[in-house]
């Protein structure tokens, strides 16, 4: 019998789809999110509001709330990286919206143009607006720690950094902050490190999502170190969308399906179906014929002795 | 500091070569076991004593046997199907030598058109031969469990009997046992419950040794499981040579790079040295230059944050 819930937070339709060359229509966007819904996924995160000059893959990220909305018990997440994306947000009525603040401040200044103590004020200028909303109207509001395992540019990113920063966003008005391996460059001993010394200052109950990279093979066994330590929700993208796992810098989430396999297999609850996840990478296939999928589970099968219960 | 010793047995000249239809000339093996050994791996597996006839690619492995011999400190291990393989064996020199024990009857008649009670007879036969042998001259003796976490043709393979043949080749004679993934099947909670029940059985000391495939993906998160519960030794296979990992049926053998990495990243000691093991990579391109070669970290490279002490 399955105890543990598992939330597997599907990022592509953001991560993936802001990571590629091509547009995925907008009906077609909203096909995948549904399939991804009908297989069970109850948190996606449909996009992002920043400025469509900027990522104009994103820029229907308000019609996409507003049908995501339409899924009953569909925990909608978007990424806003300020208060004016997060005015959008809340406008759109997404329930959950994450600020991705930089663990290096050198990749954070060439990511976004702002250091960490602009990054702070944005994020209290948002707490401030989530504060004047009606209970029942307020997004959830995490802070995303990016480069926390490490950066291509600064090289070593100390633990007691990302420590003092998931400390400031709570002190800043976040509910909850989260850990990306934005680099790929974790591995599962430091994955388990990172959480207890984040724990340790701002409580288990503030961090309870990992968002992890499968640049090196690690993805999986890194997912595996957080799951045993009691991570509960996990980030991934459906066909490893938008990351060459073989192409230097390319994002490279960990597989969606994969994951969903692992976890199943070891006996934690999903909700996921693994047929109508299959389904819906069809979908995302078909909208994106030029588009390479990853994931080992889709094209070895499931084994034999896979029951879903 | 790194205290934790683990060894990274390289299985590639013997599972890789026998898995491709190319033919590897004995030279060009000579210089890639060699390259692999400065790297600093110091168990490989360079063949196995079957009949010319039916695996051509390993009719070598007594000419490899003595090469890898006059390399110090290596243990040269090798497969032996039977009695007659492991006379082989004994008579070129291997310091170990492991007899393969499908945990599946139908995938052993099929493999090796032997029963269960057939296998252990020509395990207790080797045992008496060892036996026999001055004790400096006697390899270690090794029982690898094939099929132990589900079978293709018999789908669940039942722990009880997995650990009963576990029992049956200790008391048959084996020196130690070993646990294998070979379809791929195996998750991280079925690797720490697989582990248990046959140490509860025979003895930590009796099993120190796993072997896993990356066929669905989970290849270094059963590694993880593994480790953590105190496995010191695993088989890889350099490039994942021999199993593409996205081709159903295919060994798709743990990438030794990829494993390399995520251990020496976790702070512990492999012994081998990254540049070298990516020199050793070259001679195998070069000598097999239409295998393909798998491995995340060989492509996306070293974080900028991997030191080796």
């Amino acid at each position: 019998m399955k105890t543990t819930r598992i939330t597997v937070s599907e990022v592509g339709p953001r991560d993936g789809l802001q990571s590629i060359a091509s547009v995925m229509p907008t009906d077609a966007k909203k096909r995948w999110i549904s399939a991804l819904y009908d297989a069970g996924l109850r948190e996606i995160e449909v996009g992002s509001f920043v400025p469509a000059a900027v990522l104009p893959q994103l820029a229907d990220t308000r019609e996409l709330v507003e049908h995501a909305r339409t899924l009953p018990g569909l925990t909608v997440a978007v990424l806003v990286p300020n208060l004016r994306g997060a005015e959008a947000a809340v406008t759109a009525g997404a329930h959950k919206v994450t600020i991705p603040l930089s663990c290096s401040e050198t990749h954070s200044l060439k990511n976004v143009r702002r250091t960490h103590a602009q990054m702070l004020d944005e994020v209290r200028a948002i707490a401030r607006l989530l504060g004047s909303l009606p209970p029942s109207q307020r997004p959830h509001f995490e802070g995303g720690l990016s480069t926390a395992f490490g950066c291509t540019l600064e090289g070593l990113v100390p633990p007691r950094r990302v420590v003092e920063l998931a400390e400031a966003l709570i002190a800043a008005g976040c509910d909850e902050v989260g850990l990306s391996d934005t680099t790929g460059y974790a591995d599962p001993a430091q994955v388990r490190s990172l959480l207890r010394a984040v724990w340790a200052a701002v409580g288990r109950e503030r961090l309870k999502g990992i968002h992890l990279h499968n640049t090196r093979g690690l993805g999986l066994a890194n997912a595996l170190a957080a799951l045993d330590l009691g991570i509960t929700t996990l980030d991934a993208s459906q066909g490893g969308l938008g990351g060459c796992p073989f192409a230097p810098g390319a994002s490279g989430n960990i597989v969606t399906e994969d994951l969903v396999f692992m976890l199943e297999a070891m006996g934690l609850d999903t909700g996921i179906d693994f047929a109508g996840l299959l389904a819906a990478r069809a979908v995302l296939a078909a909208a994106l014929p030029a588009e390479p999928l990853y994931g080992m589970v889709p094209l070895a099968g499931l084994p034999k002795t896979f029951v879903q219960t």
